[in-house]
């Protein structure tokens, strides 16, 4: 009387992030139509269930997709192009004239193309993106397997994709319409920055957000030199400016939010913002440690972002988890300061939350989809393994994920990311690019 | 009129670190009884060279192999015993009971058997370590084909190796006799640090360094607290103590270094001492920033270290010299602080200058040994690759290493470490201990 699934997977330990801590061994996970349907005691499954195919992972942890809950995925073009350099001078003598010479619809494919095949790889099964040329990302993405949030971008100035807030906001709006209703692709409006959009652009932004209830996704407080410009420019820091214009609220991802008063985190905590926290990033841009302590002192929801490939360079949220632990601790000189299973929960659940799919991603139970992924603990250099929650944060590497699903389909098996495009046909476009960008 | 040599090697890149930033494109190495012999243009490597073995790596970067200045090998078997504490609770409540009850020749052969094995698979040819048992991991580290600099620990309370610094001193000379004349194993002095040793005991440390040529491996400046310890117990900072007590001089690797203010700087630089910066550790055990740009600006010699598994938990120098990277400009807010090639230098020639084995490795020089590794740039996640070196800190990992050279000999090949004990079985005698810990 077995019960007919589509697949099982056998893993040796299995971390379903909520409830928090758990971890569940010789455990099985049941799927059918692309949602979790039991997780059960193995012996009980292989009884209960009759599986078109059986994934044996006798060495390894099974956990939630990872969320990367803030990215530029076409920037992996530019990845290294310019390195050692603060932000401002970073955007404005190497990436935006870069961008301006280089930036279309093939850029923006090709570029979402390689990050998608580095996120699956290192077990990414969501992206929180913000870029140009939105509908090309989407069917990039969709065509990937991924599941994606990709920003509306909204800016004061022109691209080559849009000129000014409102023909980025009707451009944006258009592509959204299209998609409405793909089960993995959504959309949310992305004001850049306060530097970089006018009052108008994101009262825009927030008029539209609220009407079509869509997330809003922007950077914010990234640099001391940002919140100095909104001072003079505003009379207020930029979290208040964004108040008053109405775009606080729990769809708002404020990115980076490093230079953060009790106040601005108050602020964040009152309106049930998320933020998607950026330590390689903020590091090697040297924008600042954000106050990661103080914010779950107040209670706020925390993702992960790796940023860009152009700031980073790795599209590696098991380098960013392990980087969220050692920046806080170190920033607070307090060593138990973001523990392993806190920044597993940022990692996974809390990006999904700040995205609004807390109901469908984010972690491993009945009723959720089928985003997952593998970390084989079998290798010398990861042993031996004495709690598997910290093993994932501070011994792991993205290189011991083999197998991802999203949406209930094998989207990397033994380590190969299966993608329409094989691999040397993706280096052969992106060594293309790498000629033309020098 | 072929000159007969054991190997070549043909990689895309060749990075010598000395002179600084050079890169080589399109030339070969050429290595006989151990030692580089030529290093020019491939196409006149293979006219002029009759090799045993070409070593074809089309996308390969060749680098110096990498130097651990600073680890406790056997300690790989308590990788992740536990985490999110202090150092001081770490210690006290976790790492010493568990040595007192554990640590045996087995113990010491073993760990350090786990550890060569993930240092090769990672690119680092020589490690710096501090330990029990010396003459175990000097046998094991031999057999391994690693290059070490065994510490000779001096320690006044006792062990299963020693009873107190008279003790640690005589045993410890005895393994340094032995192995006198070794090609690949030296040893050190390493009274363990200024709270665990006494006066007396640092003096004799100093004086059997002097006496024998032996440079000296402490931990030093590595908490606040110790700090004022010193300063409640002996009226001065431990760095102060160390030259009243004769044991500052370049032979003197100081290990963390992270709470020294300008005149501890100036201490270090006018001795001519090197620092052994581990930034990994001093983040998760929370310890503190190093100010590497103010180390830098007094030209003190800075090499990069892993720490042990215990505290970091990986034994990883690309880790590491990321982390260095980043912690550096997060630290000082300056983006250009510590650029690629200076932690390239620092993780290679640097910690090669510290253990006084500059002359014969460190850089890709002719005359100096055959310490090398090959990474490989060839996958979508390490595309494109602008810069080299950059990319060496900011995108690669260690899984990228395919190939490890020490003193002529291959250790890894394809990316699997050449050990007598192959993988199975070093994992089954870690799983062993494993039991036996917890």
């Amino acid at each position: 009387m077995s019960i007919d699934v589509d697949f099982l997977v056998h893993p040796r330990w299995l971390i379903p992030v909520e409830p928090d801590r758990l971890v569940l061994t010789q455990h099985s996970i049941a799927v059918r139509d692309g949602g979790i349907v039991d997780i059960l005691p193995q012996a009980d499954a292989r009884a209960r269930y009759r599986a078109a195919t059986d994934y044996e992972l006798p060495d390894h942890a099974l956990i939630p997709g990872l969320v990367n809950l803030h990215t530029h995925a076409p920037m992996s073009l530019m990845r290294g192009l310019a390195d050692d350099l603060p932000l401002a001078r970073w955007l404005r003598e190497v990436i935006w004239p870069a961008e301006a010479r280089h930036v279309s619809p093939s850029f923006v494919r090709d570029g979402t193309l390689l990050a998608a095949h580095e996120m699956l790889r290192g077990g990414i099964t969501t992206c929180n993106d913000m870029y140009f040329f939105p509908g090309d990302e989407a069917e990039v993405l969709a065509e990937a397997g991924m599941r994606a949030v990709i920003g509306l971008i909204v800016l004061d100035f022109p691209s080559a994709w849009a000129n000014d807030p409102d023909d980025y906001l009707r451009r944006g709006l258009a592509v959204r319409d299209k998609w409405h209703g793909h089960p993995r692709i959504a959309f949310s409006i992305a004001p850049h920055a306060p530097y970089s959009v006018s009052d108008a652009g994101l009262e825009r932004a927030a008029y539209f957000a609220a009407e079509l209830d869509l997330p809003l996704h922007i950077h914010i407080h990234e640099t001391a030199d940002e919140i100095a410009t909104s001072l003079a420019s505003h009379g207020v820091r930029p979290l208040a400016r964004l108040e008053r214009l109405g775009l606080l609220g729990p769809g708002l991802t404020a990115v980076h939010a490093v230079h953060t008063s009790e106040h601005d985190l108050a602020l964040l905590a009152h309106h049930g913002c998320s933020v998607a926290h950026c330590p390689g990033s903020n590091m090697k841009l040297a924008s600042g440690i954000a106050p990661l302590p103080a914010m779950l002192r107040h209670g706020i929801n925390i993702g992960l972002g790796t940023d860009s490939a152009a700031s980073n360079n790795r599209l590696d949220l098991f380098q960013e988890m392990r980087q969220c632990a050692l920046l806080a601790k170190v920033g607070s000189l307090d060593a138990t300061a973001a523990p392993a299973h806190t920044v597993l929960r940022m990692a996974t659940l809390g990006g999904a939350r700040a995205l609004g799919l807390d109901g469908a991603i984010g972690s491993l139970e009945i009723g959720k989809r089928a985003d997952f992924c593998a970390v084989a603990f079998d290798s010398p250099s990861a042993s031996p393994c004495f709690d598997p929650i910290s093993h994932l944060i501070y011994v792991c590497g993205r290189e011991q994920v083999t197998h991802v699903w999203v949406d209930g389909e094998i989207r990397v098996q033994n380590g190969e990311v299966l993608l329409q495009t094989n691999d040397n046909e993706l280096l052969a476009l992106v060594s293309l690019w790498q000629t033309r960008l020098v």
